[in-house]
């Protein structure tokens, strides 16, 4: 099961990083959905003026999470959420339903994806891939405020 | 599906940070279920003397994990556990059984989960949200040694 | 739910540690399964003097991903496909489907695993447990060319 591979590795830089740079993001959803945050994470870069080192992304909630996925076609994140509405489906006879039937699916939605991401800055910008945002998922049927702490850690100046 | 938003960012604060504080915390647990280690992460960036940076809890197991959840009502808890065995049944066909039915599912479990995590620490406090607590998830039916490296990166004194 | 506890807590070290290595790690894969990173993320880490610290690993792909799973019985890489095709099965009426049938349930599942690993380094070697491998997960079902960043931030030298 665990495939051959080729593969390389390219030269590595070295530098000296000491600085943390550290911002708090407040973004209102508007319900169920996903929001692109690339453009602000990569502003957010820029303006703390980072060089490398990594970026973390915190969201400070239980019913709202964090992914990286495609940026591209906007049918793969309809997809998404429906494969979230299928692995936490509502009326699934859940004990927490306080807030109604989309609070507890809100939880298990967040615990299968991420409360943190990690994303390399190399030469000032972010590293990510071609075809990669960096999106808030609001798991709630309703608007919500969501915190997240930014925090850029390595060169910069 | 990429709703529209409103956001605002806080200014941003810059540390000089050179501090790498790192120990491990060994959990015995009770069986199934959550763990709670709030506390103990917090008395870890208190001793340290963690100002401003981020922990990192990594758990070196494959069928325990760590997860950002709930901290109010125990019933969340209680569903996170039926929608974890909803999602990696027993008895389901698996072909690694060697230490029981509970060994297969607690792998999937862990895969679905985390098994590090990355909190930023701010103004010498765990920059969690209202509702968060830090949890270690046991997947195995009976009790275990867990241990959790804790490595705290920022600026400490 | 929350279960009670037994810990202790290791004395922790402090070091200085001001240094980050980044390098690209390119994986050619052979289609869906499991590629062992274990000994080239080692190896990474020995290559780049760390001491202590941590090391990143960033996939920049939405179609393959991250996990730390079990070493040693390859059974279980066996189930853990199986049971990411019964999260994210094929032909379950998904609208983004480009690609082919395999596309969309990849997207799924790396929504579901991890696209970043944090990993501490401690006395220069990774702190993995004895049972845990670093695993890229391909999802699509013909090879494909992955890029993986290597981030190591702390002491090193």
């Amino acid at each position: 099961m665990t495939a051959p591979k080729s593969l390389s590795r390219s030269p590595w830089s070295t530098v000296r990083a000491d600085t943390i740079v550290t911002s708090l993001l407040t973004i209102q959803t508007s319900g169920r959905g996903f929001v692109d945050l690339s453009a602000d994470i990569a502003k957010f870069i820029r303006d703390a003026g980072a060089k490398e080192g990594a970026v973390t992304l915190f969201i400070r909630h239980t019913s709202a999470s964090l992914t990286i996925q495609e940026n591209a076609d906007p049918t793969v994140l309809q997809d998404l959420i429906t494969a979230l509405d299928r692995l936490a489906p509502e009326n699934a006879g859940w004990r927490h339903d306080t807030e109604g039937p989309d609070d507890m699916p809100a939880h298990i939605k967040t615990m299968l994806t991420a409360t943190s991401l990690h994303i390399p800055v190399l030469k000032a910008e972010l590293a990510l891939g071609t075809w990669q945002a960096i999106y808030l998922i609001e798991h709630r049927a309703r608007p919500h405020r969501r915190e997240i702490v930014l925090q850029f850690a390595g060169a910069a100046g």
